[in-house]
């Protein structure tokens, strides 16, 4: 028996088709990059911040179960069209990092004190890296769904030994004049919120920006290419992909993680010298902390949306590096063994709201019922009126834990609660110190090795472009 | 500046390495296989039964801090001599494998029904993949700490609706003279423990077969490579590695996970048609059943340096293909956020006895304070006085959680004691749906796709090693 004929023949189709000759694999794979496998012009660098493996796992789960396909991000792996890495995470303090000492690894090519943006524990400054490609001549910028002025677009962009100073970080945005930078964080723009009253609206406008409040305003950018655009469309982070998909005010109100990567891409392709952009799904991060596990799953596939963008502008242009990975684990979720576990598992695909949404909207005339019914209507199952009365004690106490959780609201008592309808558990509400997928798509991931530091993907970038590391 | 000193002078060194020219690669990495890259002679097939995420990167850390290196697994990765993929592990029945199932796909190339050995769900049977390979002339075996009679090396085997017929498991391993077959389980052998009260050691000794119960009996064996080998050490499951480390008597009467990997790849390595070996890792399953931290990560270590073993036969013979991975996730653990995580974490360098070891040695005469003594002379912290009464009590409810839990000890009391301790977090006290990591090293492992479902390596194992699919 020949070779193809075995393969027709057998479960190992798919898996020979590596065995293919060269010339049947390129025919095969138009998204095949130039010759000049080292070099990219572009970059496009996508995190989905807090991801653990269950993250990825449920999110392609729940796709190939509603809609009978992959993930983008696992067909890229099916399809072999990627090179693939385990990343050590670990910030300078701490073998767990956050996610400003994260991005600092990668956006200032040295390992920070968590807490820290690109500012060493003597406290000098490490060159953030989109500062680097700027003055090469190449188009920059940032979008994600939490403020951009967080921690994970700032710390490609700025130095800052506060995260936490997201007033001062809008500030720096502006003198830095990068191409697009779009995200949530009204409160860190606006006069009203500010406590230096400045508005930073009006101070972009009259410095020459597009600025973007709405989703309106991102389909109608027009404009020379060269004015910098400042997209700023919720107070705080984003809404949740699943919550906003139910709400067509919101839908009409901000765009979603794909809708901002594939403007921000438009935007940029056609500088001469390229571009590089960051793309966060920074609220995956969020519903880690909050064990939310319908926040979190969806949010996780807008992140994979906004894949397909990065990687259908890729496969045409043949001179892009896209990288798709994440910062750090968050809560290790895992869907996990018992008889009704497919069937629990599957109640995720007809959550209409998020815990976020069920828990925000609590108020002082609900009753046990009320909760049991509003929790029936947002995902589908009825929790006991004793739960929902131990849910309703925790709004006198206000000792709900997880970070981004002002409220204080019960995450984690809903989260348990929520364990027996959908099999999903977690194992805290914080970050893991978890080795983390990484995958590279395009020119230079032939160069990726199978285990990587965070902090050696800095000079990797600026190599793959051709930028001086200096 | 030349490429060569470029990377010299920077983090990339490492990284660079993948771009040397081929001449210098086949020079610094002497384990290259010969031309004929898509057919191996040989396969071990390795298992860390139950591995999440979480239980490779905490044992990798482990090592790092303590004794400054990576982990024998994940230095393969960094010193980029493996293929790795995403594996898929589901089972028929469910989202989240079995053991059983897990092993079948691999074993008999059909996804069955959780707790089925090679069995369809219509009763019919798939054959086990060491009969095809026995049939093919290799010599073939199992080696692992859980009972040579558990689900891991049995659907490599036999065919059984049952996992749970260890007892007539043990009389078909009889009857199939594979060529070495060694673990734990004496309670399936023995006359007095059998229901049928036959002794099979005996019956095997009549049949030809070296019988080893001990370690000098494994390290005494000779006799020619003919005589088919049963190794059964110990009872139930090996000691923890941890537990063994710490007793002269454990360490004389019963041998680690690398010692009957060796002996069992010397004993069949001279077999002119090569040879077929699973090693298992059974123990990490059962100790992230328990959310046993220290059990965990000892015997994900033990399981570490049953690869050198298998790499440092695999590198000499470069006919050898080694396949590491494990079946599914289980408890999705995770060293997680805090700032004492890294003293924390360390103090698992330290562990003497696992939870296993502290909570089996409770008895009628323990006080508080006694508990407070053992556990801190077992792993170096103290807990509470009132911790230590909650463990008691559950002396008197024995309702602890957890499976190859028959005493029903507070298992998870413990481990959720534990986390101020240790920053070790549990997602539960089970399986998880995760995708798991798998590695090849050797010929055959350039044909891995970066994501495969578990049922796909049957017919990858025996085409890889030429023998009819059939």
């Amino acid at each position: 028996m020949k070779r193809r004929d075995f393969f027709k023949n057998t479960a190992l189709t798919a898996i020979g088709a590596a065995l293919l000759s060269p010339f049947e694999t390129l025919a095969r794979k138009s998204y095949r990059f130039s010759d000049n496998t080292s070099s990219a012009k572009n970059i496009i660098f996508m995190v989905s911040d807090g991801m653990s493996t269950g993250t990825l796992n449920m999110a392609n789960l729940l796709l190939q179960r509603k809609e009978g396909r992959q993930s983008n991000w696992l067909a890229l792996y099916e399809e072999s069209r990627v090179s693939r890495a385990l990343m050590d995470t670990a910030s300078a303090s701490s073998l767990i990092t956050d996610s400003a000492a994260a991005s600092s690894s990668w956006g200032g090519g040295k390992r920070v004190n968590n807490g820290s943006l690109n500012v060493n524990a003597d406290g000098s400054f490490n060159k953030p890296i989109l500062q680097k490609f700027k003055a090469a001549g190449k188009a920059v910028g940032c979008v994600t769904t939490v403020p951009i002025t967080h921690a994970t677009p700032a710390g490609f962009c700025i130095n800052s030994d506060k995260r936490s100073d997201q007033p001062g970080i809008a500030l720096m945005y502006h003198d830095l004049r990068f191409d697009v930078m779009m995200g949530g964080g009204t409160e860190f723009f606006s006069a009203e919120k500010r406590s230096d009253k400045q508005d930073l609206f009006k101070k972009y406008r009259s410095s020459g920006f597009s600025v973007l409040n709405n989703r309106d305003d991102l389909f109608n950018l027009a404009g020379n290419d060269n004015q910098p655009v400042i997209g700023v469309f919720h107070e705080d982070g984003l809404p949740y992909a699943l919550d906003r998909s139910n709400s067509k005010t919101l839908v009409s109100a901000t765009p979603s993680l794909a809708e901002m990567t594939k403007a921000a891409i438009e935007r940029m392709k056609n500088n001469p010298k390229g571009f590089v952009l960051q793309v966060e799904g920074g609220k995956v991060d969020w519903a880690a902390h909050a064990n939310d596990a319908g926040a979190l799953i969806y949010d996780q596939i807008a992140f994979d949306d906004a894949i397909a963008e990065a990687i259908r502008f890729a496969e045409k242009d043949k001179e892009t590096l896209v990288v798709i990975t994440t910062d750090h684990g968050n809560a290790n979720p895992g869907l996990f063994y018992g008889s009704k576990a497919n069937e629990n598992f599957d109640r995720i695909q007809h959550f209409k709201y998020t815990n976020d949404w069920i828990l925000n909207r609590v108020n002082k005339t609900d009753s046990p019922a009320s909760l049991v019914e509003r929790i029936h209507f947002a995902q589908g199952y009825a929790i006991t009126t004793e739960e929902a009365k131990q849910l309703l004690d925790h709004y006198q106490t206000r000792d709900g834990e997880g970070l981004y959780n002002p409220r204080k609201l019960p995450f984690k008592l809903l989260a348990q609660i929520q364990e027996n309808h959908l099999s999903v558990g977690w194992g805290a509400m914080d970050h893991s110190a978890d080795y983390v997928e990484l995958a590279m798509f395009g020119p230079g991931s032939e160069r990726l090795k199978p285990f990587v530091r965070n902090v050696e993907l800095h000079n990797f970038l600026l190599e793959t472009a051709g930028v001086p590391l200096s």
